[in-house]
């Protein structure tokens, strides 16, 4: 793979579950939460299936070089708020470990916040951890506001 | 309406758009977002139709006397992390300024955390805007931490 060919951002595939696990877990807080066995638990094919029905959510890769190096979901939310205007809800955003400090995660990011435009939505909107300040600085940098506390209750 | 009669949560009708829209407008960051007017614009009615269509979201109200008093909308949105487990996302909760105090936010919200362990959810998760620290409070008392940074790009 080289560093400086071209980004390309597709749909994953379910061929691609094993690399996108490996991304989310492959983090301080996503390192508990994951299961990297081989083959992977069945759930995580359960929700690839989900995912891949729902006309309203698009789990997508950036492959550089035909290799898989980042993902992101998206998911386009109805709702009254806004005069009717649908919200985008970006989660999962991972670039390997790797490949940063290339441009993918603004890339992936770009490619949300123009598929939430192209969809008419007025409002992008996200969740990241407080401990994640590269990720909050990143996403300033994209024109995202930190204008909302994000609360989280855990089963 | 009695203020201590039961509150019942249901599914949103068309019948009830005109006071969702009421109540997302009455509030200082909401005002300048909605239109109201007789009758309310269609994309109102169109947004609607998208919520009711749409097997993941959930848009209900808190009705106490026959009066619809609160709003709420649940998604719950199915993905590869947390071991494929899906997450519910709370959005767009207002209790009308008239029954405040009574814990009506808090059925609405208790509802809303019972159906996301209903669906198998791993985690609730909602934003709230930084200046609502009466909100903040709220969902602490019920368990939810102010964990992550909420992040927005409006259009």
């Amino acid at each position: 793979m080289l560093a400086n060919s071209a980004v390309v951002i597709r749909r994953a595939r379910r061929d691609d579950i094993q690399i996108i696990v490996a991304m989310l877990a492959d983090d301080p807080l996503g390192s508990g939460r994951e299961r990297i066995e081989h083959p992977l638990p069945p759930s995580y094919f359960r929700a690839f299936e989900a995912v891949e029905k729902d006309p309203n959510i698009q789990l997508v890769v950036a492959e550089q070089g035909g290799v898989v190096v980042g993902c992101l979901q998206l998911c386009i939310l109805p709702g009254l708020s806004s005069q009717g205007a649908s919200r985008a809800l970006i989660e999962d955003v991972r670039v390997a470990s790797h490949c940063r400090s290339r441009g993918i995660g603004e890339q992936l990011a770009q490619w949300a916040v123009a598929q939430a435009r192209a969809r008419e939505c007025r409002l992008v909107e996200l969740l990241t951890h407080n401990t994640r300040l590269d990720a909050q600085r990143f996403y300033k940098r994209l024109g995202f506001q930190p204008s909302h506390v994000g609360m989280t209750l855990r089963f």
